[in-house]
């Protein structure tokens, strides 16, 4: 048996395969991730352009993360099943052909119809960078928020963040209208680094809850400009205090920069991050004048 | 006398004073620095903005470098005299209000009447990004120039590029409809980094011939994937055969990171390197899922 037919399976005559995609896109032109009435999404957007090229069957894109409106995503992972004739790996060139440039998938490759995008994953993880400079940068701005009414504290702000790692009740830091049914995570991994005038905040989890990293780090923005101390800020998350939480950061700077599974299913170039760090540092001064 | 009324003249019965400007543009959205009937261009948006804060004289606005369609600036420098009351540092703000998005004035001050942001200028330094991966990452697009035949090879490329510093003919590299009355230029400083699959390649010198960069950069690229010795290139420049070097890089990888000037004006935010680098190392892997 090959793999191909490992792999596929069925329906009626059909032979359907499962396809998976890595692949990223530029928030700001979307509602999101997820099909809505009435308005544009990256869902609809992918899901118009496989049935385009494979128009037998309805087609379902299934994501990992259900990023919201505005926020980008570089390592977004995708499956769908579909019946046509395209190798697995062909997808990626051909749905590049038919997508606006604000959708790019980097790689397609073919999954066992056991594997899921959002049920196989062991972990998503996100980036929000924050530009504290006190110049407006409007090579930045796409991708950063620019918070500038002090430089932030990013060590206490990592006090702060550290304090999450582990498997927690997230009540706090969870929007109004989500269907979950209950607000417990594994936060795995956090990382706060300043480089110059750039923050980059990292975490890791097992899942996410609605608008949680946006809220977590509008409370963190509040503890590096000392608007809050630290106990508060443990405190309103230990005691679900969510009416005190109003601040949720800019969708823009946020960014599904990764996607775990316990099998990598593609090559290193593709899965690894792609979204890149700033640096506004350079290494040297220029020369003098001759 | 008072630093304002040295820098200052009268024209009429108003008090004249200079105004410096230190600023960037998202270059895809102009048809270059440099008016032009019929075509939207930086200079033409930024003299409107003035006018209208400053209606009493017709107003000229003069930067140190004029950039092509399609070329960005993170450190252009601009120049203007005007007689309205608004103080000179509060240019950068009252402009920004006005201007869109896609140009941004990082900071104002007052200068003598005898500083100009072209003819005082020492040197210009451009940067030009290129991409150099197999897939694609719509982040770094608007940028960088996505080439990916083969691995560039950047020594080479280097090596090239070391060959230019000096005071030269570079009259290969000068693109049709120039005005200058000669070809030579001083070549102050070149560097060419690889980061991963991005290439940052700088050139300062004390002016630029029209298309110079873009030129160079098509050479060096050929350069870097052997399809030109670097015995042919070095030809090609001492013999000016202008019409053996046809590949002009695109607009959209290039950028005017610094003008520098014996006396500097603008504080060390506002002047130091705006336009960021672009990185996709990450330091470590991300953690295992607890």
């Amino acid at each position: 048996m090959s793999s191909l037919e490992a792999s596929s399976f069925y329906e009626g005559n059909s032979l359907i395969k499962r396809v998976a995609l890595c692949m990223q896109y530029d928030g700001s032109s979307y509602s999101g991730w997820q099909r809505q009435k009435r308005e544009l999404t990256v869902q609809y957007v992918l899901e118009k352009a496989i049935s385009e090229l494979d128009p037998y069957r309805p087609i379902k894109a299934v994501a990992a993360g259900r990023t919201d409106a505005g926020v980008h995503a570089s390592g977004q992972v995708v499956h769908f099943d579909c019946s046509g004739h395209i190798p697995a790996n062909r997808w990626a060139s051909a749905l590049n052909g038919r997508l606006p440039k604000t959708i790019r998938v980097r790689e397609s490759v073919l999954c066992s119809n056991k594997w899921h995008a959002c049920h196989s994953a062991t972990y998503r993880r996100y980036r929000y960078t924050i530009y504290n400079g006190c110049k407006p940068n409007l090579f930045l701005t796409p991708w950063s928020w620019h918070r500038y009414r002090f430089r932030l504290d990013e060590k206490l702000m990592l006090q702060g963040l550290e304090e999450l790692v582990g498997f927690y009740d997230f009540r706090a830091f969870q929007k109004a209208g989500s269907n979950r049914s209950h607000s417990w995570t594994s936060v795995q991994d956090v990382r706060l680094d300043r480089q110059g005038d750039l923050l980059f905040l990292e975490i890791q989890a097992s899942g996410f809850l609605y608008g949680m990293v946006r809220l977590l780090v509008g409370q963190l923005v509040a503890l590096g400009e000392h608007r809050l101390s630290l106990q508060t800020f443990l405190n309103r998350w230990k005691e679900k205090l969510r009416e005190d939480i109003r601040d949720s950061a800019p969708a823009h700077g946020l960014c599904l920069v990764q996607v775990g599974y316990k099998e990598i299913l593609f090559s290193k170039s593709a899965f690894l991050e792609s979204f890149p760090k700033y640096s506004l540092l350079s290494n040297d001064p220029p020369k003098d004048p001759l």
